[in-house]
């Protein structure tokens, strides 16, 4: 029952990598019978996760091979990313499209008021879907640091968030919407999109590393993504560093600082305002970027100095052969990065070991996102060893009942 | 067939963690049904991995329950670990004792020489088995460090081991002993002696760091071992340190170091030698080790201070609760380190981070040996999850036929 549940997934995992394939691909890849795979193919169609994508000739002569793709319309996820500073809902479909999204910038309020936001933007969502489409509906994810209260001084925040490190807000939102809700860390949720929609259509091993106000990341190996035992694996914002060299870091006498209080873009504001630059919103940090200048470049070197043997010790922890490096802002500045950071590792690469491949990641400011909204799909359609051992995924659920897919 | 395979090994782990079950205890903890747990008991006692182990009253009335413990016996395994130093090569049981053990101390020859070192041993340790014990055997164990030839400039070596990085030694050894060889870096083969038979018995999940020579690691994530794309996760000893402070170092214009060579026996020998103490071996240093002396604690501090930051880095990654220490010396050194990096993780502990727990290793010197020896045991007789999948452990076979075990 196990297996054949994984099976399932191995072949929508195919699927979602090759694009199309027909039975006899399906089963010459995962080395199943044709029976097997036939009868997986037909409940896999029956539950409108995969369609008919036209025939193709196979050799000389018999009749053409039935090719079947994934579904777009085959299911959908909802995505609530909260931040300290803004709350984001979107609707994604299973080919990974944003169908609806709504954003409010805000000091993130009282748990409540943030459920009551939460909850009509999910309403509206709801409101987008037919009866059918919403049967498709896997459920809310959740992605938010996982300390929302702490690191207010490294991110410059004058605010008390200690109320959400006490409250369950999966469980509030779970019963809110009535929806199973799973939840990640904002980095993990990310490199999980990364792995279902993005890079992970070719790699199956990545370190992913988004710079966003603070720094996210995660960790997938083995087309799973790592999760740690306080689900906290790849948390490379914590990682010591020596201090910053800016005149704007904030003074310190401690010998090791934290990562995320360089390598984020809430370093760069804060060094931009430094130089005297103005910067009240994310459009004004993205004009900075968009017309470059010296602090920007300041910037980078020191996010880049610190980013560098970070990257080092984590692959010399987890060996890993690819990087993938998002950013909440473009316009350049990704590639720059990916372009430094490459230089950075090669300098410092230790004898006898490689530098692994860098990447762009696939989302850009909308990572955290699609991220949340990826985790209803990911823990319902992937192959996960869990599923072998019987194991479901940790879902905070509204009732008791197993939720189905039709 | 995979599910039951899982099943057997399970309970095997399950008798290893608990010392003695009955089948009722069995059943209730892998909420299995007493057939299917009767069945899996009775063809492990048929195949000698499981034996019987007296009887318990359980409740007022009825027939006592018969209880099961791991029979030592049951099966056994070859370890041979090569270092740049030394040779070694153990049996064990099932029980995790050392049955038998030859270490050779030399320069690592050309690989034929140590072909014919090793398969003399390991033929005297054949000999000490009978001929159902041999039937027993799960194969030979091998851990070498991964870049043979690398690091002689940090190990102070002037030797020329290249030919090491361009032989495939596994295979040579699987050919001339007619044995599956399993092969592992020292590192990774230390930590599943570890998992398999010392804190595993308690832990699931663990960073293991060894101080030898060199330093290994390996990091145990759910009951696995985590092994990374080229086989070489957890390589903390090639994380990027800040340059040694000690007058014995190297001296050197980079900017970055690596961990081993400020956190290993051969920057102590060499602090030592710096210092005007002879260490021409083994024993000299583990002397200059139990009487203490200004030397030792200079290179304490300095092991420390760049190992703390290592691990916390390595943590932030993996987020595990708990940190294995070893080392090849012991008279009180272990025990020294363990509570020098617990203060030192607590100093620089992220805000709403614990610092994890701390734990000795359970084998000392000789965790290599019986590392590379736990091998065979380990990829036969642990519920890994590439069982679930179809996978078998990846060893070099001397022959087409899967082994089997009787």
């Amino acid at each position: 029952m196990n297996l054949r549940l994984y099976n399932e997934r191995t072949l929508l995992q195919r699927l979602r990598r090759t694009g199309e394939a027909s039975k006899a691909d399906l089963a010459r890849w995962a080395q199943l019978t044709n029976t097997a795979v036939g009868s997986i193919v037909q409940s896999l169609e029956e539950s409108h996760l995969i369609e008919p994508a036209g025939r193709r000739q196979e050799g000389q002569r018999g009749q053409p091979a039935g090719l079947y793709r994934i579904n777009p319309e085959g299911a959908y996820g909802i995505g609530v990313r909260l931040d300290r500073t803004s709350i984001e809902t979107v609707l994604i479909d299973l080919g990974g499209r944003i169908l609806a999204r709504e954003a409010h910038d805000l000091l993130l309020p009282h748990p409540d008021e943030a459920l009551a936001l939460v909850r009509k933007s999910i309403t509206r969502m709801l409101s987008v879907l037919d009866g059918t489409q919403r049967r498709r509906l896997m459920g809310v994810g959740l992605a938010q640091p996982y300390n929302l209260g702490s690191w207010l001084r490294e991110l410059d925040l004058k605010a008390d968030f200690r109320i959400w490190d006490e409250v369950d807000f999966g469980a509030m939102l779970s019963q809110a919407v009535e929806q199973p809700v799973f939840k990640e860390n904002d980095g993990n949720a990310a490199a999980i999109a990364e792995l279902f929609f993005g890079v992970g259509r070719e790699e199956s091993d990545f370190l992913y590393v988004f710079i966003g106000a603070a720094l996210g990341a995660g960790a997938v190996i083995g087309g799973e993504s790592l999760r740690g035992s306080s689900g906290n694996a790849a948390d490379l914002g914590l990682m010591p560093v020596l201090p910053s060299r800016l005149a704007s870091a904030p003074p310190t006498d401690r010998r090791w600082d934290i990562l995320l209080s360089r390598a984020s873009l809430n370093a760069l504001t804060r060094h931009l305002r430094h130089s005297g630059l103005p910067v009240r919103n994310h459009d004004d940090l993205e004009g900075h970027v968009a017309s470059g200048g010296r602090a920007v470049d300041e910037w980078l070197d020191d996010c880049v100095d610190a980013l560098v043997p970070s990257l080092r010790a984590s692959l010399a922890v987890l060996d890993l052969p690819a990087v993938v490096i998002d950013c909440d802002i473009d316009d350049g500045l990704i590639d720059k990065l990916v372009r430094r950071v490459d230089a950075g590792l090669r300098e410092i690469a230790p004898e006898a070991r490689q530098t692994p491949r860098l990447l762009r990641g696939s989302f850009g400011t909308n990572a955290g996102a699609v991220g949340a909204a990826s985790l209803p799909m990911f823990f319902s359609f992937s192959p996960r060893a869990d599923v072998l051992r019987g194991q479901p995924a940790s879902a905070f659920s509204h009732t008791a009942k197993e939720t189905t897919h039709a």
